[in-house]
């Protein structure tokens, strides 16, 4: 009896001694991203210095060059970059659209053929692609489509109000190519009504007649539909000159600190380095690329030693193709590497308020175990949902994949748009979900994540 | 057995019945606020049409003839005024320092006397009133002492970091006082270096020379510490003109919906209808007031017949005497009334976290059963903790407090400065803040609180 006591005293005091050792490691990594921590100033850099990066542009390229720069400034086991070949689609100078001879705002959709001149129509306002095939060709031929689906703002979650109007956005094009339209305006995907249109890709569908596609701001198109309620034969116009060039070379920027145990295993996390050509890529994803480079640093800094590599990947080319992020799977697989776990930090710089997990049960079962750990820092949020765009590819290896997750409300409010601005992040919400981000690498790195993986928790 | 089963599953379908209907409700009380809610151009007529409103001021009669209106035109059950004594501090025409003939930005801190002219000295800067004592009269005696205390940036709750500093600016005068100084600076409480000081409440001690007390902005706290570093003897000058006027009349403004079992137990719910007399007092406290009305309105329009009186308390003199409650829990006690819960919303217009309860374990205890219902919302924090200055004074009555925490590292960089506009409130989050309010109020109707009024649960 007297030594199943001693065993149990063992055990606890045991658990209590990692618990307190994980809470002052946790509380030391809040510590440097708080107090003098480098995210909010290297995303100062990355919107001022970079500015817009969409694929193939000049600030793509300088992007790289700048992420490889401060990445080796930091002085991370290894730095290097994995060649991506990109898409080129180039904004024209031309970007115009009106009612009645009255210009509204627009931003072209990312990927849209150029109109080849300025079209002049009347315009049918529809809710969705039941609507618009109800109407069919004979109502729909010779005019613009405009999809006026708002969010739904009963919604809690904004990314679900926008997982539910998404596809007017990026498949509305082809399907009002379809029965014969011209062209097409889309209601900018926001609850927020302003006059700045919010951009995206969109595709078409192999075989149909490819027509420009551009997204209204909110207000105009608000006004729009009330207008043409009163006025159904408005004349609209509309005229940009987007295009597609051949694909370019590109790199996914990669910073390693080497396993001090297993090296050839890897934690993985990352943030997209490209963004959209509007605007500074500030939540969308310049928060994701700092948070996930500082909190490569401050686990550096704290001196806290990883059993397994830690991979920083600022992947290119999330906004229109995730070549990076497929490329990145693709080599994986080619090298067979082991991954134990991808995180993602693509849901802007807001204040953090957890993680969701695209896993096993008993991986987010292990995960939800660290809460009491986060908790004193406001996360409460561990259940099973998205990772990332990014990461997503790595999926078909079996690797789980953890999202970051800060408050939402006003992230589609900025994306996409002319407002995502160093200026509309917060110095202390962006810091929070640096040293968010990194504790759960430590806990994953330090605990593992159970499942497929359980021979690693022997530690 | 069988008819235990039977008596089983009773309890078991009438929970889970319950627990439908509550949904329900609550779900009906979010839509109502977030697609045709009323908070947010409630607020933006608060603060565009009344604007800044401190005690005694023409703006605050103002508000408190907007807000009975506002009510009336809701057709509560009842609407009306309890006065309310009420200081009146006016901030002077003159309001100007610096520092080697260089302006710096300040805001006279509330109840500050008058420099009666321009104060010129040199300047002591300390960290806290140890550092002041330590130095004492010799270092003092006739300079101007600058309290430069920053908010602890390690602190994840940033009103936590506010209470580790608030002392410098209430107290700071007197203090420096006793010490022979001729002024106050004090370092704004705010994490957010700009040029915008925050202004506040300070107080002076019985038989201490009263000298005047100004906030200077982060940005110029952190330069003029820079230059006392470099050039100790700098000659700082002050100017203020600030006058406390003989005592107003003012009002409370309440609205009810009678209870329909138990019309003489009431819950209260409000927020303050004063703010400082800089900016538009948005978060502090016009999403208060909005809140709570916003609450009574969806309660109403909901459908919902609540079992005791609902009471929407528009506070007046929150920041500067707290005279709106303390008058409000006298006239409670000499009437007799039986309060089941106060619940106060006057932590800003943010995204709602939950809610802190000054009450006994078993109340607390009560609200976090809760806790499944309101998690859909996001909602996760419902622990004890501070209810609000506006019903402190009931508590002398044993009623539980609560408090409606929004999320709070943005409240700082607003909080008693010309930045809390309507323009700093995001209206989704003012929306949700409203809902959850509501939804905590018609939990306590429905459930009560246990603990003393246990007896109000057998409903």
């Amino acid at each position: 009896m007297k030594k199943l006591i001693f065993v149990f005293s063992l055990i606890f005091s045991f658990s209590t001694f990692a618990q307190k050792d994980d809470s002052l490691q946790i509380r030391n990594m809040f510590d440097a991203a708080l107090v003098k921590g480098h995210a909010y100033e290297n995303l100062r850099s990355l919107c001022k210095d970079v500015g817009a990066r969409l694929s193939g542009s000049p600030e793509a390229d300088k992007a790289v060059e700048w992420a490889k720069e401060l990445l080796e400034s930091y002085q991370f086991d290894t730095v290097w970059l994995m060649p991506v070949k990109v898409p080129h689609w180039v904004r024209g100078d031309i970007e115009e659209a009106g009612i009645n001879g009255v210009p509204m705002s627009i931003k072209t959709l990312g990927g849209s053929v150029s109109s080849k001149g300025k079209i002049e129509s009347e315009v049918v306002e529809v809710q969705d692609f039941e609507e618009l095939a109800e109407l069919g060709e004979k109502a729909i031929k010779g005019k613009i489509v405009f999809f006026n689906r708002a969010f739904d703002r009963r919604l809690i979650s904004t990314g679900q109000a926008y997982g539910g109007c998404v596809n007017q956005r990026w498949g509305g094009a082809s399907e009002a190519a379809e029965f014969g339209a011209v062209g097409v305006f889309v209601r900018s995907l926001s609850h927020k009504k302003d006059k700045h249109a919010h951009t995206g890709s969109m595709g078409y569908k192999e075989g149909v007649k490819k027509i420009p596609s551009v997204a209204l701001s909110v207000e105009d198109a608000d006004m729009l539909s009330e207008l043409l309620k009163a006025e159904p034969n408005s004349k609209a116009y509309l005229n940009v000159n987007s295009q597609t060039l051949p694909d370019k070379d590109s790199y996914n920027v990669i910073a390693e600190i080497t396993g001090s145990v297993e090296p050839d295993k890897i934690i993985t996390f990352g943030g997209h380095l490209d963004s959209w050509d509007v605007g500074e890529g500030a939540h969308d994803d310049g928060a994701g690329v700092v948070h996930s480079i500082e909190a490569l640093r401050i686990i550096k800094a704290t001196g806290y030693t990883p059993r397994y590599t830690l991979r920083c990947v600022l992947f290119m080319n999330e906004e229109n193709g995730n070549n990076g992020g497929k490329t990145y799977a693709a080599v994986a697989k080619e090298k067979g590497e082991i991954h134990l776990a991808a995180l993602e930090s693509d849901a802007g710089g807001f204040v953090p308020r957890g993680f969701t997990m695209d896993g096993t049960p008993e991986q987010i079962k292990k995960m939800q175990s660290w809460e009491s750990l986060l908790e004193p820092y406001k996360l409460h949020i561990f259940k099973k949902g998205w990772g990332g765009v990014d990461i997503g590819p790595l999926k078909e290896q079996n690797v789980p994949l953890i999202g970051l997750r800060p408050d939402d409300q006003r992230y589609f409010d900025h994306h996409h748009s002319d407002t995502d601005v160093f200026e509309n992040v917060h110095q202390r919400e962006l810091e929070l979900g640096a040293a968010s981000f990194a504790s759960m690498i430590y806990l994953v790195d330090k605990y593992g994540l159970g499942g497929d993986l359980k021979g690693l928790e022997k530690n």
